[in-house]
């Protein structure tokens, strides 16, 4: 290998996904790239893993400074998969994605996209995770090209704090109006179930922005054409509520 | 149905684990039971959902104020099914587990048992995780069910801020030394892919805690005999890092 950075790619949509296809492109210009992906779509993976199955990898694509690899597991899988079987060194950067629909407000919960960051962030690699707010396979990414390679330049550069990554959303547009720093707005999916027999449901839904006026979140940057860049942190403490449930669960 | 209480659990390891059910009996103390749990293991799915599949639900059993149900999907299906399809009012309460298998530290991350009740906190409902630290399968739950039942009688009475939940960690032994309310520890597994065959690997490894003398933790309480009481938020937001980002990545 170069001296240039090594940069892993994954995502959840697949190893043939466009966006994944489109993503290690940019990245070629900035390092060399492993990709390990899955080898279909894991949408909706979350951080899950897969502990009882044995893990298939595969070796699609071999040329210099890029290795493409599929594997039969989730984003997280991968990341581990790659991290600890497949690199024989720590890699500078780990980004995820591009990902065909938005992974901002609660959807960061339910996203293998984010999953597969997060688990880099345990490891101590900094991973920025992107997502276009799309329902199309076959899109235009060119008009978020440029905030891809400089997100990715900052943080190749200047790296990140010691558990954070970044979760960065584009809306679907032909120019995009800038880029906000935000935090991660309120919101919920309603009626997700949908019956489709005696005892048989299947999942669909639609999203409640529950703060659409306010102008911090990442929703809001969607909605008004920015993409949304969000600092999100492994620790979930609710640090504000450690006080007072000492004094009142563990009282007497 | 009566006016008692409306209580909702599901779990990651099957509605035929032990600990769901000793939960499912100490619950029904408390208040109108119905169970809604995967039909078999689902260990590390996280938040997953199931959106390309059909959720097939079948119910199991029905007694006054319990019914049990078993459906094909993830914990967080089996919430989001319970609250959209199947209750006809929203409970008082979600609980999940007992799992067999911390959830500690980064754990959380992996954890169907909180990927449960974090769907239910999205959905504004007081939501508790419940976690024994063994790898047994069948283990005695009594040294665990005062706390259990404090914490869940304590949320029925006084519910939970907007946006956080509890998550519930014991040692597994003979007499709990007392309740801690912690926060989350640092930590992170490794070495864990096992290469098994030629492009096979298996998920393995063990856990590292980053900050063992660190007494606020709950990896330390675990350690320490103490069952850990974690208030956990839906926010990942960084906080921290959101004006200095502003100022260096959006800068000129």
């Amino acid at each position: 290998m170069s001296k240039r950075p090594l940069i892993l790619i994954s995502n959840d949509d697949g190893v043939q996904a466009q966006g994944i296809r489109e993503l290690t492109a940019m990245m070629c210009r900035l390092g060399d790239v492993i990709v390990v992906a899955p080898d279909g779509p894991r949408s909706a993976a979350s951080c899950s893993i897969s502990p009882l199955s044995t893990i298939i990898v595969e070796l699609l694509e071999e040329q210099e400074g890029l290795k493409i690899y599929q594997c039969n597991g989730t984003p997280t899988d991968c990341v581990k998969l790659a991290l600890d079987g497949l690199l024989t060194k720590k890699p500078n950067l780990v980004v995820s994605g591009i990902n065909h629909g938005d992974n901002a407000s609660v959807s960061i919960h339910y996203s293998g996209t984010v999953g597969a960051v997060l688990e880099a962030c345990m490891k101590l690699v900094p991973a920025i995770a992107f997502s276009l707010k799309t329902k199309s396979q076959q899109c235009d990414f060119r008009p978020y090209e440029e905030v891809i390679m400089q997100t990715a330049s900052y943080v190749l550069e200047h790296g990140l704090p010691q558990d954070v990554l970044l979760n960065v959303n584009f809306p679907e547009v032909e120019e995009l109006r800038g880029s906000k720093v935000c935090r991660i707005g309120r919101g919920r999916w309603m009626k997700e179930m949908k019956q489709v027999g005696e005892g048989a449901y299947q999942l669909t839904g639609y999203f409640q922005n529950l703060e659409p006026e306010a102008e911090d979140t990442d929703y809001w940057a969607l909605d008004h054409g920015f993409a949304a860049i969000t600092p999100v942190q492994l620790d979930m403490t609710a640090y504000n509520e450690l006080g007072e449930l000492k004094v009142k669960m563990l009282k007497g």
